[in-house]
């Protein structure tokens, strides 16, 4: 399979967990180091690192640093076994700190504490987060969980490289040469760990020799289209057109594009689909105008508790996202916000559910699999 | 009918068009007044007065302030009989300056030529000019053409001031007490010469005893909608909400809107409506969710010269308009912008078109009316 390299979204190295700043982009591109838990929670936060997959990788070495935090040497304590260039090798223990597991333990469940609550709708920050507790939980003694738990962070990060290959070659097939696809939000390598989901797709295509045109969405009010989606494009030499939110109606009406592909933040287990807000009226206008509408995300993202999208809980964001730019909108006390980050898109709008395992067509039952 | 006073969009007082600096909403309410043609320019030119209606109230009382600005004196030559309130008197000429007819009439349509290419595309600007152009043309002295000049300019204030109070009391009794309603762009007093016309139903509702909320779009690219809808609703004490555009399929799929209330730029026969881009996303979601849809606007734009909307012509406007915000977004060379100001929505998505005559039921008919 063609591979194309991927972003070094979230990496650990150096005992501190390393994120390309996605606040600075397109502007300046720019690797932080996050050596707190403190830090880590902050930039989850702030969206310095955002996209559900990329914040689950975020929150394994999140849990690593609190480690390396609690317990400073010469050396760190942990070196990932995964390079800048994602290339998978075994992790290791450099140095182990004089605790005992009950205090490693500890320490782990308070970070894990705080980090589990700096963003409310992505699954994927919880799912990571319990894979680590499940090592050092079971863990039987300190230098036990110490090798358990870097092997399953790399390991969480491995998988997801490995998933967006699996799901963008999948996703790649639905996509023939010369197509033009509209995509919303930011899905490439900068929300995952370095190959993406919806975006994905078209750099896999491309990988495979297809030209693909794409349509990015501003999606206000963080503009992680115009900001982030466009300069990933622009970055790996793919054509992009950037559009405000309001005018991918008079898009799609033209029947320029060819297929709408959007990520997932939760799916339920009736295809049911939490993802960026605007997503839901993409969807509609799909419909209206008999464009493809392709969900892409791992299958990590389907939260099969969940019966329908109507239980799955909307983050609501400050008003201050809205306000913003330049203060060139109203700021009187008497006008209110309406800014939740995410809508739900009914499952009967999803033409299909590419994951790793495949392409998944309607009806869904993600709860019975 | 229970009145509400109209925003002094532009007026003319003191030798100038006096207008609400729109470019500096909301941070700052300053009336400026305009003494010279190249300044009345220069405002249309740069939205310092923007909205169909009000451009055209701007040039006529502009073809006054050529005249005052060649023939200087201790007073001013005419005086409006519209005071900021919009009362409506006579106009008077105070001062003759030492003209001919011939002089008088080469200083107007050298102004007149000045200020009609500031907005080519703007219908009420020509049809404005060409209502002035049809008196000086007429006038058989200089005296003559003054009085009738004056008089015409205020006869154009006077109109859309009427035009406003009637289209919003049809308007308003779509709607009940306790409301909430969603509307896009700006389409209240600023955008006209004081009524407005959707967002004025809103306050003739509101006038009549009605609780309004307003919903309003934050309308990318140019904010219209957080800069201008949501002061003149905190302005009149209306309460109001903002959202970003990809927010409204959430907001109307939560069932919290009643209505959905839009202005237009040009409606074909068949109802067929030119409108701010995002127009038809919100009349596809309005009838995703059963939530009616609304065209608000007076029977000048309707023009029933074209059969269907498909021979409106949709102007492109810069890529500097979406870029913008503080470098916010991608500036790279590989990224292309798709900025269409308008979409068309079709016919069958509008519940009803309101205008000064009425309120209109589909089918439409315009082009035998």
């Amino acid at each position: 399979m063609p591979a194309f390299p991927p972003l070094p979204t979230a990496r650990f190295a150096s005992g501190a967990l390393r994120i390309i700043d996605q606040t600075l982009l397109p502007g300046s591109h720019e690797v932080i180091a996050l050596p707190s838990v403190d830090r880590v929670c902050e930039a989850i936060r702030l969206l310095r690192v955002r996209g559900a997959p990329a914040i689950g990788v975020a929150a394994a070495y999140g849990l690593l640093v609190a480690i390396e935090e609690t317990w400073p040497g010469d050396t760190p304590v942990f070196a990932s076994g995964i390079d800048d260039a994602g290339n998978v090798g075994a992790p290791r223990v450099t140095r182990v700190p004089a605790a005992s597991l009950e205090e490693l333990q500890s320490v782990l469940a308070r970070a894990a504490d705080a980090i589990g609550i700096t963003r409310p709708t992505a699954v994927n920050l919880a799912w990571a987060i319990e894979r680590m507790r499940g090592v050092w939980e079971r863990a039987e003694t300190a230098p036990d969980l110490l090798a358990r738990l870097a092997a399953e962070a790399d390991a969480i990060l491995a998988g997801d490289l490995a998933m967006g290959r699996a799901l963008t070659a999948h996703g790649a097939a639905l996509l023939d040469d010369g197509d033009a696809v509209l995509t919303h939000c930011n899905t490439g390598g900068l929300a995952t760990g370095g190959v993406g989901t919806a975006l994905g797709v078209v750099f896999a295509a491309r990988a495979e020799g297809k030209r693909i045109h794409v349509f990015a969405d501003e999606t206000r009010p963080l503009l992680q289209g115009g900001r982030l989606t466009a300069w990933e494009c622009a970055n790996r030499g793919v054509p992009v057109t950037l559009l405000v939110d309001g005018a991918a109606a008079s898009l799609l009406a033209s029947r320029r594009v060819r297929a709408v592909l959007v990520g997932a933040d939760r799916i339920a287990a009736n295809g049911d689909t939490a993802n960026k807000i605007g997503t839901l009226g993409l969807a509609i206008h799909a419909r209206r105008f008999g464009v493809p509408f392709y969900v892409v995300a791992p299958s990590s993202t389907i939260d099969a508790s969940i019966a329908a999208g109507s239980a799955i809980p909307i983050e609501q964001r400050a008003a201050d996202e809205v306000f913003r730019f330049g203060g060139a909108q109203s700021v009187s006390a008497a006008v209110s916000v309406y800014n939740p980050a995410f809508d739900v898109t009914p499952a009967e709008l999803v033409t299909a559910i590419v994951t790793e395992r495949g392409v998944h067509r309607p009806p869904y039952s993600f709860g019975t699999s």
